[in-house]
C-alpha cells in the first residue's frame, strides 16, 4: 500500500501552544486517493531535528510531506535543512519574486519587505509548487533515488491551496495511481458501554474480511467505525454497507445514526416524521438541550423551546413543580423531572417534552445523591416516563451526557409509536 | 534543557479521522516545569510501528510518553508490544482488577464483562499509574540503564487525570531540574478588531524585553499570549505580569479576562460583586447563553434560568412580546429583543435580563436583515440597552459570537454602575 510520512515543523507545536491541524488534514485527503500516511512527526525548527527527522522518514518510506518553517523569519530554518540533506545550494528566483511583488502591490500597494526575499531562495533543482493564497511558495525536491520531499508552508489556508492545486496530482501520480482508497462508515452508539459491544458483535468483533472495525468511545456515545483500505470505490461501498447493516442488526437500539450525524439530528426528524414538537425543561444542563437541539439548521420546524429553570423559584413559578415535591424528594428527582417535562409541554403547546434535573458537580453532592445523579423525564402527549441514572465525568461531561441521555430516551419512545 | 518524547499511538490519528489533543496538552503542561518536548510522533496501532519508534526515541532521548491503545479492546496492542520491546511477560494484577470490579459496581451496578481483565494484564516490575477516572490504569517501565516509557490512556479526561495525580510528579523529580521553565499569561480581549489592537499597544506591539507576543483571534475575541522561555519562574511570573498590565492599561476596556477564564466566569462574578441576579431569554442562540454560564461551577447563586424562546408563540406567550411588534418589525428587531429581555426579568424576578434575536442561517434572511443578523438587549432594573449587530461565521459562530456580545454587553455595562 503507497504510503508517505507527514513532519510538521515548529516550535510551536513542541510546547503545545498550537495544535496541530494540518497534518489531520493531510491524511484525510491522501486517504481519499489511496495513500496511507505512515507515520506523523512534529519536530523543533533547528536544522539538525529537521534533518535527522526526514533522514529516518526517507529511510522508511521515502516519500515526505513537511508543513511549517518556510516564513519570511529567521526562524524558519526548513529549506535550507532540507536543501543540505538533499546537497542542493540555494538560489534567489525572479519569477517568484515577481510573483510576490504583485501580491504586495495587489493586496497591500506597497512593495514587499526585502526579508521576503528569503522566501524565494530556492533549491537547485526543484519543483516549484505555486503558492495562490500567500507568499511562501511550496517546494518539491527529489533525489537520485527517486526520494522526495514536498514541502508546505504552515498557514492551513496555504497549505490546503498547495496542496489540492500542485501537489495533490504529482502525489497521486507518483503513490496514487490505482491503489484502493480509503474509505469509512461510521455506526453511531450510545446507552451501551464499549466493553459491552463485543458480546452484541460476536464474530464481527473484529470487523469483517476486509474491513477494520475502530472503537470510538466519546462524551456521546461509542461509534463503531469501519475502514477499508484494500477494496475499489465499488467494492469499498459494497462491504461497509453490508458491514454497517449487520452491525446494526447484532447492536440493535443502541445504534442511533450513521457518519457524522448528530442525535440532536436524530431526534429532529424523528419528531418531524411523527409530527410532534418538542418543548424542553432544563436545570442541571442549563440550556445545553436547546443548544445541541437548536445548533440544527430547520430545527424551529419541531423544536418550540423552553424553560431554563436552574433556580428552584422558576421550576415552581413557571414549570408547576410543587414545593412539596422540591422540599420532600429535592429538585434531583424523578418527580420533579416528571413536572418539568409536562411544565414545558403545557407553556409551549408542545406534544413533546423533556425534564432534566440533576448534579453536575462538583458540588450539590448529597449522602443519597452523588455527583453525576440525573433525572430525566420524557413526556408525550401526557404519557410520562421518568429515569435516575448515573453520569460519569466532570462537570461538562455529566451535561452533555445528560442532554444525549434524554435526547436517546425520546428516540427510543418515538421508535415505539 | 531536560527532554522527552512523546508518541501518540492509533490508526485514527493517521487517518487523520481523530485530531491529537492530548499531545498539545502534555507538552503545556510539561512546559510550566521545564521539560521540554524534544519531538512528537503519532504511529499506526501495530506493534512493529510502535515498537520502533519507541526504540528510536528512547535512543534519543530516553524518555518517553505514550497515549492511547489501552482500552479493553483487540486493537489495543500499546502494553504488549511495550512490555515485550522491555523483555517484561505481562502478569494479571487482582489489585487493579478490585478497582475496576468496585468502579462497574458503584457506577453501573453490575460486575465488569471478562474482556476488561485485559487493562489489568500488566507488564511485570512496573509502576502502576492509578486511573481515578477511568478503567484503564497508567504504567510506568523503566530499564536497567534508567530510560523510561509512561503509558497513559488516549480519553482526555483519563490521561489528564493520571498525569496530574501520579505521573508528574515522577517526571519533575526525574527531569524537573532547574531548567528555565515555559510560562505563558493570556491577556483576553473582545468586541476589538486584531487589526486595531497594534495601534492601541504602541511599541508593545512585538511583546517586551525576555517576552514573545502572539495574536490568537477566536469565535470569543482576540487572546494575546505573553510567553516566557529564558526567565527563571520569579523573573517570568514579574514580566509576565508588568507586561500584561501594560498591554491591560493600553487596551482597555476590551479586556475582560487573563489566562483561560471564560467570559461567563468574568460576567457571574461582576454580577455577585453587585447582588445582582440574572436570567436570560434566547431565540437565536437556543439556550447556549444558558449553557455557557451554567457551565461555571457555582453558577446558581446569580443566574436564576430564563426562556428559551425559539418560536414566536413562546416570545408572545411567556415573554409578553407583542404579535404587533413581530408583524411590524419582525422577531429580529431591537424592540423585541427589549420585551425579551423585560420578560425574562419579570417571569424570575432576576434584576439583570437578557434578550438575544437573530438569523444564524443558513437560512432565514430576509433583503434587509442577512444572515449574521443580530439583536441583543440588556435590562438592568428597567433600564434597557439594545444593539443590533453583525456576527461573522458558520451557524455554529454566530451564535456562539452572539452569545459572548450578549455577556460583553452586560459586563460592560455592570462596570459602570
Amino acid at each position: 500500500m503507497p504510503a508517505l510520512e507527514i513532519v510538521t515543523i515548529g516550535d510551536e507545536l513542541l510546547l503545545g501552544l498550537t495544535i496541530d491541524t494540518n497534518g489531520a488534514w493531510l491524511a484525510r485527503e491522501l486517504g481519499s486517493f489511496g495513500v496511507t500516511v505512515a507515520r506523523r512527526a512534529s519536530v523543533a525548527d533547528t536544522a539538525e531535528e529537521i534533518v535527522d527527522a526526514l533522514q529516518s522518514a526517507l529511510d522508511r518510506t521515502g516519500a515526505v510531506i513537511t508543513t511549517g518553517g518556510l516564513g519570511p523569519t529567521a526562524d524558519d530554518l526548513t529549506k535550507p535543512a532540507i536543501a543540505g540533506l538533499f546537497g542542493r545550494p540555494l538560489y534567489f528566483d525572479e519569477k517568484q519574486w515577481e510573483h510576490i511583488r504583485q501580491l504586495w502591490r495587489s493586496r497591500r500597494g506597497t512593495e514587499p519587505p526585502e526579508i521576503n526575499k528569503q522566501q524565494v531562495m530556492l533549491p537547485e533543482g526543484c519543483t516549484v509548487l505555486t503558492n495562490r493564497h500567500g507568499t511562501a511558495p511550496g517546494i518539491l525536491l527529489e533525489d537520485e533515488r527517486g526520494r522526495w520531499v514536498a514541502m508546505l508552508p504552515g498557514v492551513p489556508r496555504e497549505m490546503r491551496g498547495i496542496f489540492r492545486e500542485e501537489l495533490a496530482p504529482i502525489v497521486q501520480s507518483r503513490l496514487g495511481g490505482n491503489a484502493p482508497p480509503i474509505r469509512t462508515l461510521t455506526i453511531r452508539t450510545t446507552g451501551i458501554a464499549e466493553s459491552a459491544l463485543p458480546e452484541r458483535l460476536g464474530d464481527a468483533v473484529r470487523g469483517f474480511p476486509g474491513l477494520s472495525l475502530a472503537y470510538l468511545p466519546g462524551q456521546e456515545g461509542v461509534d463503531l467505525r469501519l475502514t477499508s483500505r484494500h477494496f475499489t470505490p465499488d467494492e469499498a461501498d459494497r462491504a461497509l454497507r453490508a458491514g454497517a447493516d449487520t452491525i446494526t442488526s447484532r447492536v440493535g437500539t443502541p445504534v442511533y445514526a450513521e457518519g457524522d450525524t448528530d442525535m440532536a439530528e436524530v431526534v429532529l426528524a424523528a419528531l418531524r416524521a411523527r409530527g410532534k414538537r418538542l418543548a424542553v425543561a432544563e436545570s442541571c444542563t442549563g440550556g445545553l438541550l436547546g443548544a445541541r437541539l437548536t445548533a440544527i439548521p430547520g430545527s424551529s420546524d419541531v423544536f418550540l423551546g423552553g424553560i431554563i429553570s436552574y433556580a428552584n423559584e422558576v421550576k415552581v413559578g413557571l414549570l408547576g413543580v410543587t414545593p412539596e415535591s422540591l422540599a420532600q424528594l429535592g429538585a434531583v428527582s424523578e418527580e420533579v423531572a416528571r413536572a418539568m417535562a409536562a411544565g414545558a409541554r403545557r407553556q409551549t403547546g408542545a406534544e413533546a417534552g423533556i425534564g432534566i434535573t440533576g448534579i453536575a458537580g462538583p458540588g450539590g453532592a448529597t449522602p443519597t445523591k452523588p455527583v453525576g445523579t440525573v433525572c430525566i423525564a420524557v413526556d408525550i402527549e401526557g404519557e410520562v416516563v421518568a429515569i435516575t441514572s448515573m453520569m460519569i465525568g466532570d462537570r461538562a461531561e455529566i451535561r452533555f451526557r445528560a442532554a444525549q441521555a434524554a435526547m436517546d430516551m425520546l428516540r427510543r419512545r418515538l421508535a415505539q409509536t
